[in-house]
């Protein structure tokens, strides 16, 4: 397995997601501006990875992904959503988002409010539109997604977030708020990938410690990549966590110590797939492009 | 049946629902701060409407609607979420709701932002937690509750009615507002009663009639009570639909129009439950009180 590998097998899912994300959210439903506003974000150049993640996870477990698009293209649309709504002025207040300008900016603080209430319940309604799994592995599975994008994950880790800005929080805290800001979502796609494809217990258990490491690794990547990343690439300003005042994997542990953390969490995460052959080929490669990212 | 067991029956029943509600957001919960502020919304006086019309719905079919609290009580989350959502400066900017403040006014406009989106997925996996219901009912009725809840539901006739303020609008542009803003989520409420307490294709084609009847009844009373209704028992201030600029049934069919389509509205819905019998009088009363109503 090579990076040639890794990005051929990205594109190729990258297709398969946006044509059904098309689907799933069509561009000539009623009512129009709700849909076009949901559509400019879902289509705003993300790169994917979560459903990649879900889908790369049932390849793993001897599974077929790509079977389980509609709960794949769900985790998209919560990532999305939460975008939408983390970007309003009334939380961080971004303008632009991947080089481009950001739902509010476009379509105004109310249209943008709303977009994001309807990704997040087109993201439910796309999931349980899932064929093909016993239903109810699929209620255990969105019921997991749920917790996870919910008060004791993404959105309790957004309020923690968002109550401690300007605050000095301790390192658990941090911990707490960045595994449920985004490691709850990825934990949650790793194992919906490995549970839809029936995956067994000892699978799911080492993706899930995979998917803990990875989530654990993003989160210090993207905090070292807001003090030392080239805004052209990350498509927005940098330096915007010094400039709120946020506390982070760099404040808190210097940049030195923190690009070790990451270094630590991603050899955690390859040694969690001890246990796959060469279908978890991709999950490895995966975590090893993340600690090079530049965006 | 009389207005007495009606209300007997309601206190009985928004007893479970409060108790169940106050299990699935427990109050100990952590982070206490985005648990506290979704508690302050849930148990700001509401009526518990929807979720005493599902379990109606599943007595009416001979079935015990107090076996689906989880369902129902997903369904008062999803109202619940979108009033504070509504009352956001971005969108209607209303202080008070029930006599008090509004979220955004006691807990700032971002963290009600996440105050709705947690009320939202805490819906999903509280009903996705319903026991005693074969799996693929339950998929399939929390979807059409998504679907419901959605841009072609709620969130689409919120969308549409945030687009025309101060434009003039149509008739059926009206309906269509009003079909998805509220009278979505009574459909899906009826019939999700129904088709959890196994009720047969024509039962459920009859509740889903009466809801929709039962929908526009509610909306056009709503309309009126803007601009009849008493401040004090309302808990917010009445005219704002005209100080809004808001189309409304009163301002399309004036007053007493608009009362002569909320009769005929509360008559079609008693026609359809025609084919039943004792068991569905709680839904001919609350039909009946809804015309009533003085909030």
């Amino acid at each position: 397995m090579t990076e040639h590998l890794l990005n051929q097998y990205c594109q190729t899912k990258i297709k398969l997601i946006d044509t059904a994300l098309a689907q799933y959210i069509p561009g000539d439903a009623y009512p129009p501006i709700i849909y076009e506003a949901m559509r400019y974000s879902l289509f705003a150049g993300g790169k994917r990875l979560r459903p990649i993640m879900l889908i790369a996870a049932a390849d793993a477990v001897g599974g077929n992904g790509a079977a389980y698009l509609p709960v794949a293209c769900g985790l998209e649309m919560i990532h999305t959503y939460s975008l939408v709504h983390d970007d309003l002025p009334a939380m961080d207040n971004d303008d632009y988002r991947r080089g481009k300008l950001t739902s509010h900016k476009v379509y105004g603080d109310g249209m943008a409010i709303l977009t994001g209430d309807g990704l997040l319940t087109a993201a439910f309604s796309t999931m349980l539109s899932q064929t093909a799994v016993d239903p109810a592995v699929l209620v255990k599975v969105v019921r997991e997604i749920a917790l996870a994008a919910g008060a004791a994950g993404m959105v309790g880790g957004q309020a923690v977030d968002l109550a401690s800005e300007g605050q000095k929080i301790d390192d658990q805290t941090l911990k707490f708020m960045h595994q449920a800001k985004t490691g709850a979502l990825f934990k949650a796609a790793l194992r919906a990938g490995a549970m839809l494809a029936g995956g067994d217990r000892q699978q799911v258990d080492a993706l899930t410690d995979y998917a803990e490491q990875f989530g654990l690794a993003f989160q210090i990547t993207d905090d070292i990549l807001d003090v030392v990343g080239s805004p052209d690439k990350i498509g927005k300003p940098v330096g915007s966590d010094v400039r709120n005042d946020k506390v982070t994997y760099v404040t808190l542990h210097s940049l030195v110590g923190a690009k070790q953390l990451a270094q630590i969490a991603v050899d955690n995460a390859l040694a969690s797939l001890k246990g796959f052959s060469v279908e978890a080929g991709i999950l490895r490669e995966l975590v090893m492009y993340l600690i090079s990212r530049e965006a």
